[in-house]
């Protein structure tokens, strides 16, 4: 028979695999944390709720790579501000039947993830009930340059660049995929990103925040657009584009830069992944897709977004 | 038939309903949110995360109940440091099948009582599914003081108190209480809260928190606790102390304080609420019970707590 085993058992757990490393912080162990703001730095404050059925399914999840994920998503949103992560509250609905050995499997697929971002988990909230596995990760980081990069930055001329490859991410890139923390700042480093999202819901729909918020429209080439492998090759050309469009939770990042970075970052890549420029930022609103073949047709705003009413939006 | 209705048009309708009232914010409406932190003041962060079956049921929570309850839990996490409220996170896990108005319904409960505590809601997640509803709040406060209170600071001598009465909260109490920040700081002003914590999972279980933080033992007396008419009275006396000791729940602060501070609180209530002093902090660890007819018992840590392997602390 399994040992008893109830919610301070497992923070004590949690609280020995994590050492306190930051010196400015009272992490877990109060009712709240404590963080010691740095001067002069905006904080930047993200979250993300992860269900299993919805967000993962276990298996082909094990429950480890659901923790890896629930952080590694909110790590995602922190490169989108051109963003240093520091610290994270996780809060858990833990499956009763499924025993403290998940919880902390969950546990130490986030805490391995934490370790390399060098992320302090300061708190949380754990629970269990009869019903399947939610995480919630609330994460904090600071921003490296004097202003953050939001989606509303973009100026009529910018280029539009993606990282990565887009597309087929269900398979199992969307428990593994790296986020894109230290891309993002090696290209503050090089170029000023006057925009950027990270690519959760599909290119087709995150593209639309950074022109919703820009009042801005694009025309997009849409034989740059990097497809990638874990897309069939099996399907024609235009299904595979699509795929890559719309099929979200690449968790690539997608920015504008001013024409000269452009050219800056098109002749030397300063990333050592695949950076693609794929279009510009133009004055008139909407999005056009150039064909190869000289046609254009309307980007259709597409990819996932839940629907609170059972009704699928088709706009 | 209900019209369409997603996830980006209840962001919308929050973002309708919050408007920006703080200049150091980008809140809703990209990746992140960014805060300017005020300088010299700590930051308190935690994170609570409510189940439907579980943290309350629908009915007889209504809606608005539920959302309220969400921030009122991490309300009362930063009543318990001595903390000024700022700004909240918040994650949904929506039951598809209750629609858009029970979705509008749990964010209006919630952003009433955010209006109420001046608390701007600064971004989150919104999500939808077959399952229950889920909520998670990460909240953001300053510490009022030089120093947040922590539950690590009571040395032996120190006087012991609780805010208002305790037990019975299951009955409604626990969707409609008041987080004790005001009180937190009124009493903040008036004597130097040396450790606190809220009553959450009832005062047996909670009191020792402080114990543990501070490595020092209690001594309580019995006859002091303030035992809520939300008890019956068709109880014995020893039950209704059981429940007031155990039932959870109550949000009411627990506190330490010196002697002479002590004895001022005695002989001037700073609050508008029920305080009671209940006992002192001893050398020796552990907590004791002493009845009205002189007997003593060892005060037992009980309260509620989760059990991650369906098996129920009994020590």
């Amino acid at each position: 028979m399994t040992p008893p085993f109830h919610e301070f058992d497992l923070i004590q757990w949690i609280r020995e695999q994590c050492p306190d490393s930051q010196t400015d912080l009272l992490g877990i162990g109060d009712d709240t944390a404590i963080l010691q703001p740095l001067k002069d730095r905006e904080l930047l404050l993200a979250t993300d709720m992860l269900m299993e059925g919805t967000h993962f399914t276990l298996p082909p999840a094990t429950p480890e790579l659901a923790g890896r994920k629930a952080l590694a998503v909110n790590l995602s949103d922190l490169a989108a501000m051109g963003g240093k992560p520091h610290s994270a509250l996780v809060s858990l609905a833990l499956p009763q039947s499924k025993g403290p050995e998940f919880a902390k499997a969950v546990m130490q697929g986030m805490i391995d993830l934490a370790q390399e971002f060098q992320v302090q988990l300061i708190g949380g909230d754990t629970n269990s009930w009869q019903g399947p596995l939610v995480i919630n990760v609330a994460i904090i980081g600071t921003a490296l340059q004097a202003q953050s990069v939001t989606r509303s930055g973009s100026t009529p001329g910018d280029w539009i660049f993606v990282t990565g490859k887009l597309g087929g991410s269900i398979h199992s890139h969307h428990l593994t995929f790296t986020p894109r923390v230290d891309e993002a700042n090696r290209l503050s480093q090089s170029v000023t990103i006057k925009s950027m999202i990270d690519i959760s819901d599909g290119l087709a729909s995150d593209l639309f925040h950074i022109l919703d918020e820009s009042k801005v429209g694009a025309q997009i080439n849409a034989a740059e657009i990097p497809i990638s492998n874990r897309v069939t090759l099996d399907h024609p050309q235009t299904s595979r584009l699509q795929h890559a469009l719309s099929d979200g939770e690449d968790f690539e990042l997608l920015f504008t830069v001013s024409p000269e970075d452009g050219k800056r970052l098109v002749s030397q890549n300063p990333l050592q992944i695949k950076l693609t420029h794929i279009g510009e930022i133009t004055q008139e609103q909407g999005a056009v897709l150039h064909h190869a073949d000289g046609s254009r047709t309307s980007l259709k705003r597409t990819g996932w977004e839940h629907s609170l009413s059972g009704q699928k939006r088709n706009d």
